[in-house]
């Protein structure tokens, strides 16, 4: 039982000491959240509500079925990002379909997570390389903070590039509404100077250095407060400071997403991108807070969770949510000691839902975009490529790649191209593994590079090493080499492939290796194989290879010397280790 | 010179004896092509002629760059299918935009191979696996025979997938012509006679064995000058029988493919595919053509040769054109001795261009329909389905996978469908690399897998050997395996990696590998590494990776066992080999 529902495992397991330490963790993470959840609804093009929704039953939904005690699942910037590329192709920001698409989106997602972690496919995440997603969130965070420029200056404005969401703005920098921009710039400020000076000078205050982070991160909500009572008190909203307005007050509703066939298939390649962004992002954090307190993480269970908080944010009139990483740390430092932490936050969402509603009707919007401005430029390093440059220009390659795409042409192509960059130069790399013609150490059974070591080689037999297993991307590059180098020297009329680094030989290598065997069938020479390991071979005899093998399959690769070329083979095991130069050479 | 112009080469060097071997072998191929030409050139929706002027200047384009004495090059089932496919994407069929959107793609092909020979990058054409490939011939040849149905019924059908096409014809079998299907029924069925019954009959009759091939590769010439004969004096044209109709006479106009940029974005991924299932074809033959006579076919030349060729095509009035198999096997069988021999076809073609198209008038499209189903069926091989399924399930995925959806959804979905699943599947595989737990051979300094040899393990160092290089779709997996495995056991200290296999770290395994320290830290162990590769500790030195490392890097794991074990250490270098048991349990 406790397999499929773990929540059972911590619950019967919960005491009074757990309690007052999630409760207190959830008292701050709902704190921290309010303000987050508006401002992403609002990036993702969403009514502010629909953040709120999305902070309720998902976390819910991820307590039942994570497995992480300190994650903090909702709504989160890069997310919020991707739900607006894709919703937007679909419908117009404002429109129910828009809403509807959203939802979907969330459900789909989560059945998509819920598949991959109970199919164990957790590995596609994997496929997702470091350099790709760090170019990701940095060029999202430039993207993100681009479009919220608007809010900031109080102008209309839209794209989904950026050269379309500058365009955009500067063609209506004429509409800049000046109060709009005082409270955008100055909550922006605040912001910064909260980040960046406001725990040095509590501390210095005397304050406890966790208290001190805590007021820290309630600096949003500080925002949030001061301009909704300068919006009321100099009526700011008549004088154009756009507002959230009207909230609706109460639980979320019950929905079902629309099921549309054709919409769902649409918007399925952005549920997968999304489920698997959100879950690399999110499976990272948990991790790193895990191992504090030596916890593991369970990578399908957590794709489980995930799954499932946004199925239920699909059932509950939210959009797609994932760990986030701030107020995951946040929540961690605060104490939570197990998932009902998130519950506890749920709850604070949803008296935040039921009473405080009306108190947001006059929050700017340009208070929500300095949020999310100086939230998402925390997640932008830049420096990253230039690390990344000096460790690897392969690696670079993808993920200046992907930083450039999704700038200039959105999220979804950014992110493909870096994994398609990045697994097509991996495949590159391994196309050509490293190759060797080897020959005996005189005196021994050993046989080594000849570039490297003193060995004798036969004149007529030659021996190629192969360090690697033979793939469809290596196939054709060993039978043109091979076939090459047997054909480079006249005299040869044997050749041993030596297969001791061999774990694997595919269908196309197999091909080529008979290829390879009728090649040099045509030209003369024999083809020999030797050291084959046990799996490999039980593979082969499975195929008609060795009936149409023109040559032998040795266990040994001395075997194969004695018995393809004797005389130098007995002269080189008489020697004194080491071989003298003459034979060596060759 | 010679290096940008191979042709300069063998020109320099061309002899008497050559030219005869050459021109034979041109007057036969020419025999083959003429009917070839036209039937393809139907099945890519093209006019006739169009057949003849892709056999024309395209074969000249190859001579002159190609490294292949043997290839014949033009007109092919499967790209002629491709191109069907792409270019009725684009425009109507028999509408000038149809043929010039054909024009382009052959250009952009030709274009395409040529960047990829000169950049070197043939390593593209190995992403084309051996079961997808195989499939997509097998898949295509049943897609090409239900596509010529309608000409043998003389039924109007259409469709680009299996389910439109037999659907489409079936809807239209009332409107079938009787002596249509006499004629397509007859000529299928003598060449079907001739393939399979011919040769044994000539060869009984006592010619010789070359004689016997060649005369039937000439059947498809019988049946076209049969059933022109036929139709001439019958006036079966007037029955209701399809026939080619006038075809201009002369030599090829000289075209400039439409210069449209979104013409050609749209292209362009077919292009791309039309080039690497062509050149991929096309190179196999030729690489088994030269081993008969030990010479050399250079893939990167290759590319450059059909680039050639196809742009040839693109500039007059062609399209999309490869080495053909049949074909080239006939060339080399007739005697062909230098791509001159190619050149010497073309002339026979442009004879034909000039003087024989009106006699092709009232040539039955059922009789082109006949060729191109005995020539299509020949290359569907399901057998292969069994014995890929017989030798490995993951390459038999990957290849029932392309012969469905290409059947399904069309030629370009399928190979796409077929090379990402058989990159995925072969990245899931390396993405769980061998790991073996290790201890100490008692009384030597070598370790070895516990699971399988009596070794010595320290109860407070974990010591771990990875057998494979680090890389994105396997870091996330070993960061989890060690530190899992590491907090197994409560006594552990202390773990080593030994790399000693490890050829690379990528810039995400580096980040996996900085995880793992500082998760391995926060719970209170060290994290260490040994034998690291030369070129792997200079990449590594070049990141601030070293100076973050919770623990040292040790140059032979025996020093790191000394260094992190004494004691236990010790003991198993002074006991005697092997181990004595108790210890091997610990």
């Amino acid at each position: 039982m406790e397999r499929f529902l773990p929540a059972l495992g911590w619950l019967r397991r919960y005491d009074r000491d757990q309690l007052q330490s999630d409760a207190l963790a959830a008292v701050i993470v709902t704190i921290m959240l309010i303000p987050q959840s508006l401002a992403y609804a609002l990036l993702a093009g969403l009514p502010p509500e629909v953040g709120l929704y999305a902070s309720l039953l998902p976390l819910v939904g991820y307590a039942l079925f994570g497995s992480s005690n300190a994650l903090a699942v909702g709504p989160v910037a890069v997310v919020s990002l991707m739900t607006a590329a894709a919703v937007g192709e679909m419908a117009a920001v404002g429109t129910p379909e828009y809403a509807g698409a959203a939802l979907a989106l969330a459900f789909l997602s989560g059945l998509f997570l819920v598949a991959i972690g109970l199919l164990r496919l957790g590995f596609l995440a994997s496929l997702l390389s470091h350099p790709v997603i760090s170019g990701f969130i940095t060029a999202s965070g430039l993207l993100i903070a681009a479009s919220q420029l608007k809010h900031i200056l109080g102008v209309k404005a839209d794209g989904h590039t950026l050269v379309e969401l500058l365009g955009s703005i500067a063609g209506h920098l004429d509409q800049t509404s000046l109060p709009t921009l005082v409270i955008g710039v100055g909550a922006t400020a605040f912001l910064f100077w909260v980040r960046k000076q406001l725990k040095p000078l509590l501390l210095k205050m005397g304050l406890h250095p966790r208290v001190a982070d805590i007021l820290t991160k309630a600096g949003p909500v500080a925002a949030v407060i001061v301009t909704i009572l300068a919006v009321k008190a100099f009526a700011l909203d008549e004088a154009g400071v756009a507002v959230v307005g009207a909230i609706p007050e109460g639980l979320p509703p019950i929905t079902l997403p629309p099921f549309d066939a054709e919409l769902w298939a649409q918007l399925l390649p952005a549920a997968i991108l999304i489920s698997i962004v959100g879950f690399v992002e999110s499976v990272s954090v948990a991790q790193t807070l895990a191992a504090k307190r030596r916890e593991r993480v369970l990578p399908n269970r957590e794709l489980v969770g995930l799954g499932a908080a946004n199925i239920a944010a699909g059932l509950s009139g939210g959009y797609p949510v994932t760990g986030g990483f701030a107020r995951s740390v946040v929540n961690f430092d605060a104490g939570a000691r197990t998932p009902l932490a998130g519950v506890f936050t749920a709850g604070g969402i949803a008296l935040a839902a039921l009473f405080l509603t009306p108190f947001f009707h006059q929050l700017p919007k340009a208070t929500l975009a300095a949020t999310i401005v100086v939230a998402v430029l925390s997640l932008v390093d830049l420096g990253a490529l230039k690390r990344t440059w000096d460790y690897s220009k392969a690696d670079f390659a993808a993920m200046a790649a992907t930083v450039l795409v999704v700038l200039l042409a959105g999220v979804e192509k950014g992110i493909m191209t870096g994994v398609a960059l990045s697994v097509l130069l991996f495949l590159a790399r391994s196309s050509r593994p490293h190759m060797a013609v080897v020959g005996q150490v005189a005196g021994t059974q050993h046989y080594r590079n000849v570039r490297r070591h003193r060995v004798v080689t036969s004149p007529k037999v030659l021996s190629v090493r192969i360090d690697e297993s033979l793939y469809f991307a290596n196939a054709r590059w060993l039978e043109d080499k091979v076939y090459d180098q047997a054909l480079a020297n006249e005299a040869i009329r044997d050749v041993v492939l030596i297969c001791s680094a061999v774990n694997m030989i595919d269908a196309s290598a197999l091909e080529s290796l008979e290829t390879l065997s009728d090649r040099l069938k045509a030209a003369g020479v024999r083809f020999h194989l030797s050291e084959v390991k046990g799996p490999v071979m039980d593979k082969l005899q499975k195929s008609d290879f060795l009936e149409h093998l023109n040559g032998e399959v040795f266990l040994s690769h001395h075997d194969a010397m004695k018995a393809l070329d004797p005389v130098t083979t007995a002269e080189a095991d008489r020697s004194a280790r080491p071989a003298n130069s003459a034979l060596a050479k060759s």
